[in-house]
């Protein structure tokens, strides 16, 4: 019988995890809490293939000790394979598969929370109630169907972002190099990034980290923007020049900024800094400001999502087992 | 030439004020920020009519200080007349008038917003940031595409609230006593409130307080719900028996409890408690919940909703002025 071994399932991917083996009886399904490690690889002994997700490295040890056990066939949860070491993968024979997409409609959903969260002035509103100051003015909201939002990159996420303005009742205008027709014939686009930053009252990234993107927010683009316009990233920390937005915060050219990724994110989020030292100044200082909403990577976070990761990967295992195809393999080498 | 005076002018109003004074350049608009009283009547000389907006009663000695001023066309910039003694006015032959509606969207976001966060577990994760710790795991969001929205009462509020939760993708049922054809025709009312109780992973309230709807949420109703469902008042308190939401919570029944409204707010809400005993354990314990988010009836207040109250409130008093048919006549006497 057919056996897939599983490791680092977290309390929150278990029940999909058992969804998956019980739609699946012809399949042995075991897991662990533990990280792959060559220490714990032999836990796997008897699996066919195994399912993984981790931050710590694939190193040449690790590989070699699965394929000590006979199992060179591995499914990543996430996307990234960065922490695998490729040449002894390749050379063990591993065939690897990754879940390059979870959900987009996660982060789109976050980043619209977000952005209505800026514009509703919450979070000033709940310390005033948290204190027992429960009176209403002058923290005053202003409705998403007032808003222009201006969308930059049109891929999956900002087209869902782009949905949900609009049952808002928002305007909304969209630039990208790449024009989807369907947008294209609804008019979304603009000309340049320069009516984007003209027009918009809520400016949204969407766009990958790329030579031509990384700062594209900087203080000459900023110096474009309309006064008190809100500036929302939840793609990638390198988009954004962090001081210039802290001097548009300062200056109040900016009513407000949403950051759920950061320039200088590794290593400091997703860790427990309570107790300790706090590594960043600036970001600490981000976090305290009533008008900028800071979450640690979290869009992705969602239940539709974990359940994706778990049973694409599983798919895909089961596909590698079975010596089919897999959705989404990854080069390995 | 006509003159309106207007009293109690807060700061947000000012923009509004000015943009109509702007748009009608026969018109002399004068204000201040001081309430109306028998006092401050007299600053209203030499003008046709004024707006006003107060919790202040309008007593008989204020009343009759404006007349003396040969004022009797008062626009209220609100919509409740419960404290003009309605005896005096009429007997000094003053026409009234009010703003029922200024903004069914401000409730209707301020609805969907706060039911987002509730489902995407946004005050743990705010309070876990803001602590320090800035692990994502276990706060997972839901999304809300994946949601079964029931909405219970279908006016212009609820109807906007279904638009915006159809814009995350979500589904949609709704039960009200009248079908509204469009809603009946796209086939979105269930038989019974029952069905609501039952299918719904959040359940909101737009329905005006009345027999039979105060306290239809209690423990017989949310016993009927889905385990994890979500509850979002933010019409009437006296819709909710609080007490019961409460052991919900406790139990686990609930996910959350959204609240704009309460049953005992008269007095508490819009006052300032700190450095005072605050005046109601239960609604402190509420707010302090991580899973419940009150706001102390703040949904209208956004700058459209303002815009339209003084906009709309100057409208009417000119319509007065000039022995026109105000769109919103208060019946007097």
């Amino acid at each position: 019988m057919t056996k897939i071994f599983a490791y680092s399932i977290r309390k929150d991917e278990e029940p999909y995890l058992k969804e998956w083996a019980a739609a699946h009886p012809e399949v042995t399904v075991d897991y662990t809490a533990d990280l792959l490690t060559p220490e714990t690889a032999k836990q796997a002994a008897g699996a066919d293939g195994v399912v993984v997700y981790q931050q710590l490295d694939y190193t040449p040890e690790t590989l070699r000790a699965l394929a000590d056990e006979g199992i060179t066939k591995m499914s990543l949860r996430n996307v990234g394979v960065d922490n695998i070491d490729m040449a002894t993968a390749k050379e063990l024979g591993f065939e690897i598969t990754n879940v390059p997409v979870y959900s987009p409609n996660a982060i789109a959903e976050h980043a619209a929370i977000q952005t209505a969260r800026i514009l509703r002035q919450t979070k000033v509103l709940d310390r005033k109630i948290e204190s027992g100051d429960l009176r209403w003015a002058p923290t005053i909201g202003r409705e998403v169907r007032d808003q222009t939002i201006g969308v930059i990159g049109t891929g999956h996420i900002g087209q869902v972002y782009m949905q949900i303005m609009e049952g808002f009742g928002a305007k909304v205008i969209a630039y990208d190099v790449f024009h989807d027709p369907k947008l294209e014939e609804a008019g979304y686009y603009v000309d340049s990034l320069d009516d984007i930053y003209q027009q918009a009252d809520v400016i949204s990234l969407h766009v990958p980290a790329l030579k031509n993107t990384i700062k594209m927010i900087n203080d000459e683009s900023i110096a474009k923007m309309k006064d008190d316009a809100v500036l929302v990233n939840v793609s990638r920390g390198a988009l954004v020049d962090t001081d210039a937005v802290v001097r548009a915060l300062d200056s109040g050219k900016l009513f407000g900024f949403v950051m759920d990724t950061y320039e200088n994110e590794v290593g400091i989020f997703n860790a427990d800094w309570r107790g300790k030292e706090f590594p960043d100044a600036r970001l600490k200082d981000l976090i305290d400001r009533p008008n900028v909403l800071v979450t640690p990577h979290t869009a992705f976070y969602t239940t539709h999502a974990v359940r994706n990761m778990v049973v694409k990967a599983f798919d895909n295992n089961l596909a590698l087992v079975n010596g089919e195809t897999p959705d989404t393999p990854v080069k390995v080498g």
